[in-house]
């Protein structure tokens, strides 16, 4: 270990990216998100209804475009469609030039964290070294994706992807560190932000001289981010706001001098004259004075990144630190955490990618019963779906990325796809790295431990995992509504809307009929991939006829039901997961990839066995005896809650 | 908090156990062990081949004894027999005056860990604060299984797994202290100990003026334990032995005086003369000079318990401290480990007890979207699942425990079977657990993630889960095989054996039929509990049924097949924890006990849910597509030990 100076970081920033063509990404505007309060019923049958409320003066057409208008693979496959644009073929975005420049940033990257930082030190410590935050300063690592004529590096998604991989690899801690700061913290900035703030802030971000925190979560506030309290009152000049609240698990809390926060302002409808509160989202300095932080919190893992609580009291923001329109402030938080989710995604695949050398380092090289242990089923069983689990997520991430840096419009479903995936598949491969390591696995010494205490968060943080799982199952079920009312209105005026109607009749009769959809990715998929992408097909195909026989039989009360939404996420899961596998491995073996071979038999794997969890998922879904079995569950769960836990004492009765 | 001296414990000891009767289990001797080198085919071959290199001269009436034997429901379902007797009734063990007894002990148990244990400050110590050391030693927690002549409690297993549960509930740490030192340091002297080493090492240990700790594990020797190096050469007069290797990952290794060593010994076998190494057990005092050991080990969890290298270099070991029969020193070990399985799984039972209390009083008192979160049915089904799981590792724990206090001779898959799912359903529980709570689960604060670093080892030590699933699954096998085996002598002799072909030839035309099995436990289970024992016996006979299967198809060679063998284990655990489940839920129906609607409901879902996993495990394992998709898995696997790692690169290509 050698110290920051003698580090082999260098000034990345001192590189020449090459201009950026029009497939990069923080030049695009983002859609309006949907809105994600998919817990509450109330907020949810809004989402639902939005297309439902329609009056007679909207058109067939209107409806007809609502029909065709996503091209998200992942929203498609509610309506039983295959939306092939955005993930066929799989996408290589980097002109030379990018490709170019992020070769040269790899290698020094990579080896900054294998020779200065030190995890171990930075996990003990519970902050990440100076040396290291130094030299990540330095090496220009917190203005990754701020454009170079502001003192960033400009890399595209993809690019940045890559970079956040190899942190990924090597320290989780210091990848949140990093995140907070870029991914969340000021990303704002980026998507909203306007020349000027741009101008005023960035220049000193991207150098890591000031350090960025995103503050959303309030002690009452977590998942239902729009219930926050924190209020922002306009003074009665209108020059500025009064901030007063609190946040907490605010990373980067203690280290930030700048806050994206949220807030609570009251804002006028024009059309009826009535005040309501809405969010808006604040730039705020610490200078501004009036902000205070809480110590360092004390968890499980990712000890290295600061987490406090922070407060806002009286303090008085400018009226042009505004980010976003004034009420917009949830649109804000939601579109910042949506571009943030493939990074996520993308370090983690990188965490697996290190954890499965180690696991495979023990398994080649311990020898139990006269034999190397990976010659035992037992241990290649899990190599092979640790292999699988990684593979499916680098496979997402940098097809979400790609799709970011091409300016698609609709990947919010991908990406919170790829969050859930990602952070499941990396604390599994982790487990199991425990698990071949054995007694070894559980000790300090052997890093992996640490790995698995920093995974811990990356299911609960930036969405839960269960909150995310209503999202995506939600968000397809209002485009899939939207699909059904636009055929009902096609149905009420056929005139003009014959070859519309006439396909989807067909689709249903060849469903009812046992034929299939009619579905193809014969010009797609490579050849050799036939039979798996034929269980897409069929996937893809029940999917559909589930999300149609789920909305026909419970309507716009699907939102309450979450034992059945749960289990649509999960279908959605692994479908869009096996659409990238097909992508991916489709493109190596055309361009004969010398592991395309591997990476079919990858695919093929994963695909068998998604397909045989689909058929035993989907099928009983809307069935009684689904019904029964959520019944029962719910049973359980209301007596064990009455109870305040376990119900029965022990078989001994005392 | 107060001190040691003003603890609620009480020296528990001064109270006296009344004497036991023939259902103690101190006083059973157990039977030989089924060898457990499970994963050496080797090895395995030779247990497999035990009943069938029968000689002619072996009689049918031997192969008829070995048909009906075992009393072990678990064993019995590999032959797709329902042995009832060990299962049914749920037992109920103790005595008016056992039962009073260990309710005098357990208010004064759980007060202590209320009050004077600091679970926090053992794991930020990373050891066991002195105040509660001494507690617990005053309070006669040391001796719970040594007879009250010699100084103990004399607990029988039910009233220690009562306490036991008690531990577990409030600290792994502290649980691991006291079990590395009488369920497995000392355990071989209550199981093989003469009377003159019993009357000499117990009064101290039952004190805890002496500590014990089980000294099997060395770096080259984990899963395989009978590969160890660590050598105890004879004296030419025969009055000592010579002990010499080095340990390692042992509990209390630092604390201990007093050590269980495995060691190899030259072992002359009467027959050829020829000299073996054999393994032998001893009891090594430290004061016999020559023993050293390493610091603590650092470790993810359990830091409150002493784990290190334990060094014996010349150490002199009287003859008579050989533990059990000299070369038996496998046997005893696995015996050992064996007779204390049952206690992990009380102890995990008590923890998911704790665990649950934590998450349903979150959820009952958090509010987001306007709603306390447990009405949403994200949160229903985990709640439900975490009672599920928390009822059967219970059931299983009592049940055992109680077959054990009833002198039971077959109850080693059973033991295993608890470990496994017991270990499993904690790390699940708590995992959820912490889902439920959120960012509060991952602070140190909430105590939950102290649990989950504790757990982490369970599926460790002790036998990981890996091996005890071939145990489980090829200790089934040897049965139906013998069974077999036993069957085609019967053929070859039918005279005398019409009773005996006629019933298997009848079970098998019927299964051929698609009749079923004819089994039935209408007479034992309650009628409410129809429905879900008839998917055990069908489950049984499909078990049965693809068992014979798999045996006819791989023969011997079953030993290699791992990825075969941990489905055949899991639909075995599914199996035992049906049954145990019927049962438990039968008692209490039958005597009305207040939850016995609830504990209907839990034994209904997971019947239900496990009758369907069965199936869908159960019914491919003797396909081609089977095979097909293991053959994918070893070959994934291969590739990416071949390529030390992932074997794809990055979709980037670099």
């Amino acid at each position: 270990m050698q110290g920051a100076r003698a580090a082999p970081g260098l000034c990345l920033r001192l590189l020449r990216q090459p201009p950026r063509g029009s497939g990069g990404a923080l030049a695009t505007t983002y859609p309006t998100p949907l809105n994600p309060c998919l817990y509450s019923t109330h907020a949810a049958e809004a989402v639902l209804d939005k297309a439902g409320a329609g009056t007679a003066s909207q058109t067939v057409s209107k409806a007809k475009s609502i029909l065709e208008e996503s091209k998200s693979f992942a929203v498609g496959m509610f309506q039983g469609r295959m939306s092939t644009e955005q993930v066929f073929p799989y996408p290589t975005v980097l002109t030379e030039e990018q490709a170019q420049f992020l070769k040269e940033l790899v290698g020094p990257v990579s080896r900054f964290f294998q020779e200065v930082n030190n995890p171990v030190a930075n996990d003990s410590l519970e902050r990440v070294e100076d040396r290291t935050m130094q030299g990540l300063k330095e090496m220009g690592a917190f203005g990754l994706q701020i454009p170079p004529e502001l003192g960033g590096l400009g890399l595209s998604n993809t690019q940045y992807a890559r970079l956040v991989e190899i942190v990924g690899l090597h320290d989780l801690g210091v990848g949140i560190t990093l995140g907070a700061h870029q991914s969340i913290g000021f990303k704002g900035l980026l998507l909203y932000g306007t020349p000027q703030q741009k101008q005023k802030y960035l220049p000193q971000l991207a150098t890591g001289e000031t350090i960025a925190a995103f503050c959303l979560t309030e002690p009452s506030s977590g998942s239902d981010a729009a219930s926050i309290r924190t209020t922002a009152r306009p003074s009665p000049c209108g020059s500025y706001y009064t901030l007063d609240g609190g946040k907490i698990w605010i990373s980067n809390g203690g280290l930030a001098d700048l806050f994206t926060v949220f807030a609570k302002t009251p804002m006028k409808d024009e059309a009826t004259g009535e005040v309501k509160e809405k969010i808006t989202a604040f730039i705020v300095e610490r200078a501004f004075g009036g902000v205070t932080h809480g110590p360092p919190e004390k968890k499980m893992g990712i000890k290295a990144s600061n987490t406090a609580e922070v407060h806002f009291e009286g303090v008085q923001v400018p009226a042009e630190n505004v980010l976003g329109p004034p009420g917009s402030g949830f649109k804000v938080a939601m579109n910042i955490l949506n571009n943030g989710r493939f990074g996520m995604a993308a370090a983690l695949a990188g965490t697996m990618r290190g954890v499965i050398g180690k696991a495979v380092e023990h398994a080649a090289n311990r020898t139990q019963f006269g034999d190397k242990i990976h010659n035992f089923g037992a241990i290649q069983e899990k190599l092979a779906r640790m292999a699988m689990l990684q593979y499916v997520t680098e496979s997402m991430a940098y097809m979400i990325s790609a799709n970011m840096d091409q300016g698609a419009a609709d990947f919010q479903t991908e990406a919170a796809i790829s969050k859930i995936f990602g952070s499941e598949a990396a604390w599994t491969v982790t487990d199991e790295c425990i698990q071949i390591m054995g007694g070894t696995g559980f000790m300090k010494d052997a890093g992996v431990e640490r790995v698995m205490r920093d995974l811990r968060i990356f299911r609960i943080f930036e969405g839960t995992n269960d909150i995310l799982r209503l999202f995506v199952a939600l968000n397809g079920f209002q485009n899939a509504g939207n699909q059904l009312r636009g055929l009902q209105r096609a149905l009420k005026s056929p005139i003009g809307n014959v070859g519309l109607l006439a396909r989807e009749a067909a689709l249903r009769l060849r469903r009812k009929a046992g034929w299939g959809s009619g579905l193809t990715l014969r010009d797609v998929v490579h050849p050799d991939l036939d039979p798996s992408a034929e269980q897409l097909v069929r996937g893809v195909d029940l999917f559909g006829a589930t999300v149609e026989k789920l909305l026909l039989k419970y309507g716009k009360k699907i939102v309450d039901e979450q034992f059945v939404l749960k289990r649509v996420a999960d279908g959605a899961i692994d479908l869009y997961a096996m659409v990238v596998l097909l992508s991916r491995a489709s493109r190596s073996l055309a361009q004969a990839h010398p592991t395309a071979q591997h990476e079919k038999l990858l695919c093929e794997t994963w695909c068998d066995e998604a397909y045989e969890r689909l058929m035993a998922t989907l099928s009983p879904l809307s069935t009684d005896s689904a019904r029964h079995t959520f019944r029962q569950l719910r049973g359980i769960s209301r007596a064990v809650v009455e109870n305040g836990g376990v119900v029965s004492p022990n078989p001994l009765g005392f």
